[in-house]
């Protein structure tokens, strides 16, 4: 996600879009660090909760029992610190999808809307049994298909 | 917490006790384990979440200034496996107050209003200058015992 | 685990004893939190590694097929702050066995070998398939049984 | 970092470069998740590991006090599944050197030896007491400028 992009994250488009599928996580005392803030592993946390959020609820029904996704690659950019206590809001839409793959964008904002972080990242369909990459199947790939959004 | 003073614990009275002090965690998928459920080590994390929550909403804005409390020890039973998504509702409640310490109740609930963990821990209050314990001061102490709530 | 008896705690007698079980972690950064020492719930996963060390390492290689141990109770009492960067070195004896259970106790060091934390808990065996308790093992109790260490 | 020049990763030539930096995590049962393997959540852990390390060590000590550094951006491209327990070594290595900022390249190997992740990260240097970014003080940008590395 190229910073000029970022600076152009419409968030008033982000709410508007019935595609982007939102949630939240309660901030923990414990996810804080010594530097004072929410610290930035966490936010990797609060990114898997969207993801994984997004692909149980409205990819999992469809898909093949026995698969899974595993995270291929994964980039966070930090927008402004976050102090505990607070919620955090997490918008989540998918960017991209492959034959074995799902891409994800993500914006996170505290609780006064501010932006924080947003993110972009590959996960990859896995199959349970042999630990490889699956291919999606048609039913999975219709349903990601109809939550796909131009990015950013 | 004896076992069994814990099997006596009465939900319904935590309920309409205003005494005690409800909060919210959302579970994230990282708070599992490969044993396929919530690790026990989140349970610690959620009783912090109550503790923390009643001591800064509570006792912090009669606190002077400097102040902090830690944890000086901590009993958790867990009662039922806790499974991701969900969340999970922490009833904390005051079970003693001393010269420089606070004792905690609390009980865990998963979604459904099944008990999953109790837990008793008492902290104390420090200075922040010399990190040693520091006797509560007048106000803090009032209010804290006015939260006073018998055992279990 | 008695305040009394914690006192009593013989550290040269844990590292003269063959049934004492040692392990150590690495601090991590996250582990910290905004009261710029290690936060308590680290602590828990410490605890938990020894325990896990010494079960799948001890335990492990006698039990049936399909068991896992799940925590039943675990106290901790903080002896001091911990504080990063540094190792944690951790103590594990088992201190009860048994039909279904295995007691443990735990004492945990820092690099300066300074006591900062004690810890009692109580494991229960259980079937992978019905997740119920499952009585142990005659192979699995005499290898508990080998390590038993009276309190504390 | 792009996905061909990640392939070119020349491990020998890491482990002969004296500017690269080396250290080392234990795994925790805690970092697995319900899809048995090493959490995503925890490379980040990890990567923060190596570069606090760094940070720290080689260019902390010449920092002006009140200073630290946050994250901006990390990339975290994952090539493997890491499972508990054992160790996880990280290499960092400092990709460049701006008026604020010092870039950060991170390769993770297993115990085997395996490579399981690459990173690369931005942080930015803060003012302790405006919470503003601070250009980093000439002693620290020499310093940074000696470990200094061609990508990747």
């Amino acid at each position: 996600m190229g910073s000029n992009r970022l600076a152009e994250l419409d968030v008033a488009a982000l709410n508007a879009d019935p595609r982007v599928i939102w949630n939240e996580d309660v901030l923990r005392f414990s996810d804080t660090d010594m530097n004072g803030h929410v610290n930035n592993a966490a936010f990797a946390v609060f990114c898997e909760s969207g993801r994984v959020n997004c692909l149980r609820g409205r990819l999992g029904p469809t898909r093949e029992a026995g698969g899974y996704f595993v995270l291929a690659k994964v980039t966070i950019e930090f927008k402004a610190e976050l102090h505990y206590p607070g919620r955090v809001r997490i918008a989540t839409w998918i960017r991209s999808v492959g034959r074995t793959s799902v891409g994800f964008g993500q914006a996170l904002f505290d609780e006064a809307g501010r932006l924080v972080a947003t993110s972009e990242a590959v996960t990859v369909s896995m199959d349970g049994a042999t630990r490889r990459p699956m291919p999606l199947d048609a039913a999975t790939r219709d349903v990601a298909g109809g939550l796909l959004r131009s990015p950013p």
